[in-house]
């Protein structure tokens, strides 16, 4: 095997199910993001259907190109018959019960009280230049084979067996042969700012970043997340510098920054509520119910969390939210005024400390010259007060509802911030 | 150009956001969807990075390989620089204004009010060999290139873009280079009936299917799409025989059917309701505002959905919705007699004709022996009835609201087409 590894990757994922469009390929894009966060390269991904000639054709290509070849799909019980063949084929090798795998499958299926039938038992067939890569979650072992130039890796296509498995047991192993800088990474996140906006009131620092750190803006709707990247041959100094760089950072863009990390805006409230002891409670009419549902979400946010009035029907705002019919008369059902009393009646009758409220125009139907589909009424109530913030955002329902949502939910988070 | 096409096609996707995980390949899938609803073959997908000699070698080995070669992405005001070039030197040309093309974005721009700026300008100068694709909804031309052995297509990578410039321009001019036979589609929705139960009604069915025609199961949480595609060359003899095949199957399964092609759930019971001049509400509490939320996503469900309670908190429960206390000791709120008295009390508050409640443990937390996590009980009021129904769901919290959602809908389904 040679000894300078760069760390150049290649992906093959194998399944019919692929090219028609049945299913999406996920399995690519999130080893891809998992390679670039652990400094490899992924310079191609290709896919191709359960057919020996592809599989045959695509592998040579890879292995031409690539250091590291990482093969998903097309084992498994019914698959396995197509792709392990090629392998040997190509590796000029034979299939030879591994006795190292069929342990593995009898122990998966004996935790289960099942016997082993004769197809599992055929899982237990490997290559015989292979190292079997164990599967802790499932039946078809993984396989990493060693040339010259290159490695490929083989791995089943079911995404929890193969995320497990590539996250613990590949990329470690990989580890070990790229000499690649230490690599951190650090994601910010933040809402009710554009991505144009955040870019231009961040310039100045973005501007004088060192060139070993990279910055990705990864916009959602309503949401930005902002992905700082560095690399350095020193870990203590990476660290510090992206602490001393995330310090600098924060100030310029405070009150748009709801987190770090993987964490969503429904669970940084929660966690907020639930830590001061305070409950919630939502009316809702634009947002139909979806508010209430992105809080629920949270596992255990009933101790935060009592309910909600989806009041569709002005009715309902009048007779279950206490608007007064004059304010649906004179001001309509989306303005400040509806939406005000809508958080004052639900905060009420429902008892909690904060409340929120949404009134607006989800379209595609519904607009008119002096309010568009995208208006949007939102209020907060708490203890002493009550505020509330008009919104103009686009033409799609779906996503108004979304940004609606994304917006009641940080408007509540800078009132907790506040505090 | 040959004169028989068989219609092998490959996809090659360009862009780094598709090798770092920023982005899922998800026009490769939708294109490959339409392909094979075209009756075309897609054999190949391959994904690189905005480099020109990987676009070089990639767009040469599919050349070599497929009649057709469909390019997503590389194109656009900054990406142009890379993509142009690398087509003008596979083809041997060079870079010219072109006329048509020009007009075009002068055109698209003048629309939204903007001055074309030079950057814009240059999108017009395309290969002088390519014949342009109209682009009705950006800036970036599509191009078509017709060499001996091979058609290679490049357009944006833009989804809406992409998806309307295929689906209108490109499908129609490949189709009239292959000789294909025809081919339709059926799709069939059904709830409530897992995949392979949905096999076992069905089997003596899908065993004497003709040949030339193919059955896929397409499982979701909570529902499944049986897709029958047949291809014949006759088009009246495969309509025909498609409608048979679709009489027969639909008794085997009737009450399990909610619909066909695209639609969803809510979709179909908002279109009974307002046809039928009745109304709903819901009273939720495992689903959080969910069901409601899924009920509102429909354009114009404000004609029939009058509102919801959702009673996360047993004290809105008995208040608002007038469950007793009683009850909610004696039975525990996840109860037949609490579900059913929700769904009363909304329907009474609410003033609808129907109303649909949910209360169960979507977990992770909050399961007991005798109700363990994912245990849901439904129920549906109506003027003169009160039903109700226990599932059992899993231990994933989002499916175990997704699928009490979608039980509940179905559940009113039923009763609207009992009628």
């Amino acid at each position: 095997m040679k000894n300078k590894w760069q760390g150049i990757c290649e992906i093959i994922s194998i399944g019919d199910e692929l090219l028609i469009g049945q299913v999406v390929n996920t399995n690519a894009s999130w080893m891809g993001e998992q390679l670039s966060l652990n400094g490899l390269q992924l310079r191609r991904v290709i896919s191709i259907g359960d057919q020996a000639s592809e599989i045959s054709s695509a592998l040579s290509d890879s292995v031409s190109r690539a250091e590291f070849v990482f093969i998903t799909g097309g084992l498994g019980p019914t698959a396995d018959d197509i792709t392990k063949p090629v392998l040997c084929d190509f590796f000029k090798t034979q299939l030879v019960l591994n006795q190292e795998a069929l342990e593995q499958v009898t122990s998966f299926f004996k935790g289960r009280g099942i016997e082993l039938s004769e197809r599992n038992r055929a899982q237990a067939m490997l290559p015989e230049n292979c190292l079997p890569i164990r599967n802790y979650n499932g039946t078809s072992p993984g396989m990493w084979f060693e040339t010259e130039k290159a490695i490929v890796v083989s791995m089943p296509g079911v995404p929890f067996e193969m995320k497990a498995m590539f996250t613990n047991q590949v990329i470690p192993k990989v580890k070990t042969l790229v000499k690649t800088n230490h690599i951190a990474h650090k994601t910010i996140l933040t809402c009710g700012i554009g991505e144009s906006y955040l870019a231009d009131q961040i310039k100045d620092w973005e501007l004088v970043l060192p060139t070993h750190f990279k910055l990705a803006y990864l916009p959602q709707p309503g949401i930005v997340r902002l992905r700082l990247s560095g690399s350095h041959h020193d870990q203590d100094e990476l660290e510090s510098e992206m602490n001393q760089l995330v310090e600098k950072l924060q100030p310029l863009i405070a009150k748009y920054v709801y987190g770090t990390g993987e964490s969503t805006l429904e669970q940084v409230i929660g966690s907020f509520l639930k830590e001061n002891h305070k409950t919630l409670s939502t009316a809702e009419s634009c947002t139909g119910g979806y508010l209430a549902h992105l809080i629920t979400s949270v596992p255990g946010s009933s101790a935060y969390f009592k309910g909600s009035i989806i009041a569709y029907d002005n009715v309902v705002k009048s007779e279950l939210l206490g608007v007064s019919d004059t304010d649906l008369m004179i001001h309509g059902a989306v303005s400040q005024e509806v939406a005000e009393a809508m958080a004052i009646g639900v905060r009420k009758n429902l008892k909690t400390d904060y409340a929120l409220s949404t009134t607006g125009i989800a379209g595609p139907e519904g607009g008119t010259e002096e309010k568009p589909v995208g208006t949007v009424w939102i209020a907060l109530a708490s203890e002493n007060s009550v505020v509330s913030k008009k919104f103009r955002f686009g033409d799609h329902r779906g996503r108004n509802i979304h940004r609606s949502a994304l917006e009641a939910m940080n408007m509540l988070r800078m009132e907790l911030i506040r505090k």
